[in-house]
């Protein structure tokens, strides 16, 4: 049986393993004050070209998304985000659950545009009724969106432009940002993040680590007291050193593009073959996720072979389903299911 | 300058000004422990013809929403509402303040629709990833809408079925809920209401008290320690017989009525005065609430004699506006307004 | 039957009647936006002689008490308060409701001393475990204590310095504040209030209004956007006025004065007659709660005459007692039950 | 240098890593639904002899504190807890964060007495004022304690029947249970636990694992929905199966039980020297955390061998430190410890 659930269905990466294995009885201290994860933080801050920006890993994205949406914002605000955004819609509540209502924006593939941010921003404060309602505290998106897609720095420069014209941070979710950085037509750098957002995160868990989130905040007096509130979210790790680690590895020699290449060059081969079969996109995306529209008795067919994820409810004729791919899947894995096609 | 901002821009009813002066100086228990109290609870009840419901009284329409919402739900579920809906738009968060999502539905006129609720709940349970999700944990609505709009008994009955069919409580904001019962078009009686919500509130604020809502819970299991709940919310009035008189007041001889008759008959008369004159109505409302869509030229001029709210930002050249009258709205008010047309 | 239970047991002192009376059929605007509410504002600024003071009116004190602590605090922090606070005893956890914990500190007849809060604070910095706990953010007072006992300027003046030093805010609830100012002993004015508090509130509840408390903030930095605040916690009055007309009365030729001292007065006539009849003081207060130790037998048979509060549950001999007096309560009814001693 | 600093410096025992690289590159589904969380479940079900008990596999200590009890409590309740219970001390609010109050008992050594559980819950209802106080909603109790001390199994019945008497859940932090499990004089079993507890965990993170804590739930009815509460608290792992790997291994031939007791015969071992040498306990611990008071001359002495933690602020003279071991501590660690006394 082959397997294109989702991107988190192995464990870490060899050399992440072995890196754990052979450091294994060290001893050091808790809560990430040793010397790996020290090391782990300025990698990342090298590799974004962020020399003040400050670097806090957390074990998985909810969670993420939860502590640092809830540093941000004051009590009165909430966070603008796609309708298909993340938080919105498989965090279980999370973010209301801290006392904040997630506002929502169209979603165009997953997709934020500036304009409607802009327009959200201007109509909020020109009705007058607006101290009686939620402000716009924050803006929230995610790079590869849910449907996999990206943002062209063009658009990012513009949503980085309407965010401090109004005086709101901005933060990015990078649960699968490398797929994005290895992504074909890609032209944003680390550097192009660090310098565009106020704080963002660079999964791990999706991306050869165990588990595991960088969250780096580049203008930290935004988020004082960053390490308590962490704990109160219950997301601090208490051997620290496991996060540190995983992340040290995957930014040596930038083994975080290795991996996330591979892929992304699995998951387009598979598209072109889906497409040289005549089915239909349901969101053209260029990362590690794919979206067809395929008939129920393909799908009924095809799940004898392989599993995959049927996205929202089954069709009364077809239905929407998702291949992932990962850093683990091998061309023969890709090359086995487009031989059942 | 005639008014018609808003149904609380004046005092109470002369009624329940003279029965709070005649008691001003009498001692009575707190909390709501005083005969007063007690009696108003009665007479609710008697017009309800719910004998073993339960009455507590609040202040405030968000507080009273806030409350019984948290109360209602468990931590993993949301509240279904219509996107037009107060508690999704003019109460600051208040919903999410207490750990709750907001879950949106499609707002027809203000309404929302029994076969609306039926698909979420359906889909909902149908998508594999439902436990990542806020479960909709009851549905709330309001009666008249915000834009003074009507259920139907049937649309009602339909709205209970499909709560009853999914077990979650069915919830009633009636802030406004005597401005209906006083519609010509209406066929609904408070004892329908309390037949078919499981929790409403019988507005006060709005229509003749200085302040208060009267909550009825006709399944007081749903809400077990409400009282020690409106105290953590900080909705218990100290002095809560103010509140008892008040609804004694309202629910004696059927005051509340008279006054809820007064405010939709001059609302109509305005409302057809409006159409004559050839302006296009905005949504078509039955109650104290007309919305109608004007040049702003003749917004500008009739500012000149009167207030009224613009709903929503102003447009290009037209804007959408509000009118509301309310039990102290008095015929020659109306005929001074139309006379300015 | 004599009342002694509380302060809140009559409606409103007769002059604030006359005043909603004569105004009721006014109209203005809603929410606090209403020349009565300016004017009381100002006046109130007057009296405290801070002209840069915010002034907000909210209705009841625990909403107060929630709206502000929430709105001082950040996420990782926490209220210091005596351990007899109402806050940490009476609000039904409405602080933690909001996300924050109540830090206790050892309580003096009600009153915290400097020393313990300078204690506190260098301690928990000294833990080197500290970003794991709670920050003690602000420090919540009360005067009088839920005691009736008072501070000392000098005392007031060594809680602020303290509070100064370590940046913390510092708040007064002033349920009673009026009380405190009518004691015979009292060197505080509205002034020192407004120089050494961060933000106070002056009761009226218990002190002549129907209802209401006035918010000073004198630091108007530490809490913006207040008002959507204060509309989250569901404590914003639709009719505002009725908080404006309230305390612009009682500002008016210190009505607040002359209502707090007829209350003073018989409260020390009272504890004057019990000590003269040998009964124990449990705690010696000057204001108008008075707390004896009484035989259960004598309180069984003073019960038969007048109402009282048990203060803590019954003692196998004897009980505590709590006396309150209020704006309304005649020399005639003091004399009366001490006749009955 | 040695380090005694805490449990969990190291990583893995390496049994556990030895599993988790073997399944590196299996493919399963995330959210701990995969063959390998289903038998660390049964495994776990089969040593509590609690065959239909929940279980579920949560990351970190704080984290499932925070969500069992989150889940247990409704909104108007709070949770029963020692002064010094982790709770209500080193978890940086998060219990408040999500609504609930942490109501305290006196700590004797760490430990709950039931009878000022009992006393507690009967002053409580016997105070008239209740309805405005937040109601004890259940119990927390840890054991071993943050001291290190135990309980017998005289008294967690005792503790039990309290619960039980006045229907409130009782919920154990087990962070460390498996040491209490190998202490010498222990009679408890696991199956008592089962039997004794609604809700417990037992660690991982302190034991043998990477990370991790098994929840155990013997009355599923008081947790439903739990998995969605999870994931609302950020606690869900995506690799769910880390979590059952590692319970699995360590529930294998009671692998848990062997480690344990190599912590606590190192600990015994250090105290037994310590004693010798005539310093004093701070508190006598049968399990694998020591608390001594030393001089200060000895603490900085000691210090340029080994690390260790003060516990509490440094006194004048003498302070209180902690010495930890765990299943990693060799016996020549302790002997090395002991040549430097």
């Amino acid at each position: 049986m082959l397997h294109f659930d989702c991107d988190y269905m192995e464990g870490a990466h060899p050399e992440v393993m072995r890196r754990l294995q052979s450091t294994n009885l060290e001893q050091t201290p808790g809560y990430g004050c040793d010397p790996y994860t020290a090391h782990a933080r300025e990698l990342i801050r090298q590799a974004c070209d962020a020399p003040q920006a400050e670097v806090h890993f957390l074990v998985g994205g909810t969670q993420t998304n939860a502590t640092v949406i809830d540093g941000l914002l004051r009590r009165h605000e909430g966070v603008l985000a796609a309708e298909s955004g993340h938080i919105n819609v498989h965090e279980a509540g999370a973010i209301e659950a801290a006392g904040h209502k997630v506002l929502t924006l169209p979603s165009h593939d997953g997709k934020i545009r500036a304009c409607d941010v802009e327009r959200y921003l201007e109509e909020f404060y020109r009705d007058e009724t607006w101290p009686h309602m939620v402000a716009p505290g924050m803006l929230y998106l995610s790079h590869p969106t849910e449907f996999g897609t990206l943002y062209s720095l063009d658009e990012m420069e513009a949503l980085h432009a309407v965010c401090r014209r109004h005086s709101i941070p901005l933060y990015l979710d990078g649960a699968r940002l490398v797929y994005a950085l290895a992504a074909e037509s890609n032209t944003l750098s680390l550097h192009d993040v660090a310098r565009l957002y106020d704080v963002f995160y660079i999964g791990g868990t999706k991306t050869g680590a165990l588990f595991g989130e960088a969250v780096v905040i580049t203008r930290p007096e935004l988020l004082p007291h960053f390490f308590t509130l962490v704990k109160q979210h219950g997301a601090l790790l208490a051997k620290g050193r496991l996060l540190g680690l995983q992340f040290e590895t995957l930014f040596t020699d930038r083994l975080y593009l290795r991996i996330a290449r591979q892929a992304v060059t699995t998951a387009l081969k598979l598209k072109a073959a889906l497409l040289a079969k005549g089915y239909r996109l349901f969101i053209d995306s260029p990362t590690n996720q794919q979206f067809f529209v395929l008939p129920n008795s393909e799908i009924d067919r095809l799940s004898r072979f392989a599993t995959f994820e049927l996205w929202g409810p089954r069709g009364e004729t077809e239905s929407v389903v998702r291949f992932v791919t990962s850093w683990a899947t091998e061309e023969s894995h890709i090359d086995a299911l487009i031989g059942h096609l």
